[in-house]
């Protein structure tokens, strides 16, 4: 196998070591951060990647990137994105024509328009290579394979139910009556569980994103603006124009979070932040649930995903576990490599 | 894909109905029952293979089927085993020498000797055709091809705990109080949840076999004979000649699971017959747990099964639902059979 890999940060330069602890098979061809690109057809030493990448005199061009790969014409070529990146996926359609196989967590590609989706599946099967992207859902955890499979072998999905966010779901694990939520928010900000922003884990977008793309492996042709999200950013947090601000405002919240947080306990109940697919509506809450609940019982930042189905319908089909992580993910990642072959 | 099944009971039945439902690109070229074989290389309408099959005048002969699909020489062929018999695994080396792939929920070829174990994943391996068995371990659960992914991908397995019977676990969410031991298995006996002799679950020989499994695929050169089972068959039961006479010496031990109930229940603890896998060690054993662990809440006759690895350590894998039953079964056998090309 010869991996051309863009984005070398956490989750790729991971996978980069797990490759050289473990896989004689990968020959990895070409790497490339935002600024330097590493190219060498007979195979990169992977023990010092870092030093070889930096020293490069190869500035990063997507196009030349892709150009070159294309050039090679190397047997078995996986094109891997872990950047966080819009950009790399304007180039997917030309990768699968060029017989290509792409493997990604990034999941812009999957949650923008249904029709880039269905396109890009439908290039990958033309072209009979592999479009890999089981870390878009739940990192590690085998989500969308197991969903696939439920598909494939002609069950019918009645619903889903998930907790999708790492981070919002060690918040609602830390977050009781000890503690305003600004200061869960902000103690986990600082520990590097949310994005810089945390803004972009509490608008709900990127959980709506991970249903969004469960909808569609469903068989349902969603797009994101039919979802209902429950944003938990205050309004008046939205459109602060620093983090600080936005805290100042969260701040402000404390009281309407700690109420909620209140009621729930009184009523032996604990709050979930909980996505839900049933009968071709996807909705994603915050949620007071008992403790018959499966997700009562939920800890650390785990990710929790239940699919009940015309085969699974007494009780569901259950994963359970971290879902995010640089290990994990780039576990998930190196899995769906292997899956190429 | 060119299907040859062997065995047509609720499995290999619900399989073919499933096929017949779902995939065009499958061809079912013959099919075999204990009594009757049929072969057709044109394919075999499903929509009345039973009479087909059934009014085929070809008794079953093993040889001659392996002969047969053999030199029918098809590409994509595979080999379905739906069978419980020890008898087919004696053809899986020279069927996969043939070039075709193997799949199959029988366990029998996977629990034998390591030798064989072994023997046969290579020689897969050598012809570069697939030997899948993911429903040997929780049916159509996600069990195996997770372990196998963690394995692969240089992740290192630390715990393996599991509830692996569906009909001990169902014998143990309702036995309570109200009932005596031996009632409970009785009633589940004519509900047809246990074997015919329900001494071939409760002797916890088929819960060692599925962790057997799961230890080999986690690297492990392991014998059954390695693994401590706790047997639930009072020992004089274990020698009687008719299942009536079990049920007989079984009633004598209704106190003494009674005992152990009541203990559990004073302690807030549940009864579950929990397989481990730990520092090389495999273990089947009836334990008593408090709340706070993961199986306390099990329900129906799901199975459990908690990865603990060098990657998930702070919280595990989980993988949960229903671990028996025609209908998930054929659909994981389904799932493999989509995976061998």
């Amino acid at each position: 196998m010869n991996i051309f890999l863009v984005g070398t940060g956490l989750i790729g330069g991971t996978l980069l070591d797990q490759i050289n602890a473990q896989a004689n098979i990968i020959h990895v061809i070409a790497l490339a951060n935002s600024e330097h690109t590493l190219f060498d057809d007979s195979r990169i030493d992977l023990t010092d990647w870092q030093s070889a990448l930096e020293e490069s005199t190869d500035d990063t061009d997507m196009a030349k990137f892709v150009s070159k790969m294309k050039s090679l014409n190397l047997k078995n070529s996986i094109f891997v994105d872990c950047t966080a990146s819009e950009e790399t996926q304007n180039y997917y359609e030309e990768i699968l024509n060029a017989k290509i196989s792409i493997v990604t967590p990034n999941k812009k590609a999957n949650s923008s328009s249904f029709e880039t989706y269905q396109m890009l599946k439908n290039t990958a099967a033309k072209n009979s290579v592999k479009f890999l992207y089981e870390t878009n859902v739940g990192a590690g955890l085998p989500v969308i394979s197991t969903l696939n499979d439920l598909v494939k072998t002609g069950d019918k999905i009645i619903k889903i139910e998930a907790v999708l966010s790492g981070t919002l779901s060690y918040i609602f694990n830390v977050f009781t009556d000890k503690m305003p939520f600004s200061t869960v928010v902000q103690q986990a900000q600082k520990k590097g569980y949310t994005e810089p922003d945390p803004r972009d884990d509490l608008n709900g977008v990127d959980v709506a994103r991970k249903i969004l793309i469960l909808a569609r492996e469903s068989g349902l042709s969603m797009e994101i603006d039919a979802i209902e999200i429950e944003n938990l950013v205050p309004e008046a947090g939205r459109e602060a124009n620093s983090v600080e601000q936005f805290f100042v405002e969260l701040k402000k919240a404390d009281d309407k979070f700690a109420a909620m947080q209140n009621q729930a306990k009184c009523n032996n109940k604990k709050l979930r932040y909980i996505a839900k697919l049933e009968k071709g509506l996807a909705t994603v809450s915050l949620q007071a649930i008992d403790k018959n609940h499966p997700f009562y019982d939920l800890s650390g930042s785990d990710n929790i995903v239940s699919f009940t189905t015309k085969r699974y319908k007494e009780t569901p089909l259950v994963i359970k576990g971290p879902g995010a992580g640089a290990e994990v993910t780039a576990a998930g990642v190196f899995a769906d490599i292997l899956r190429t072959i």
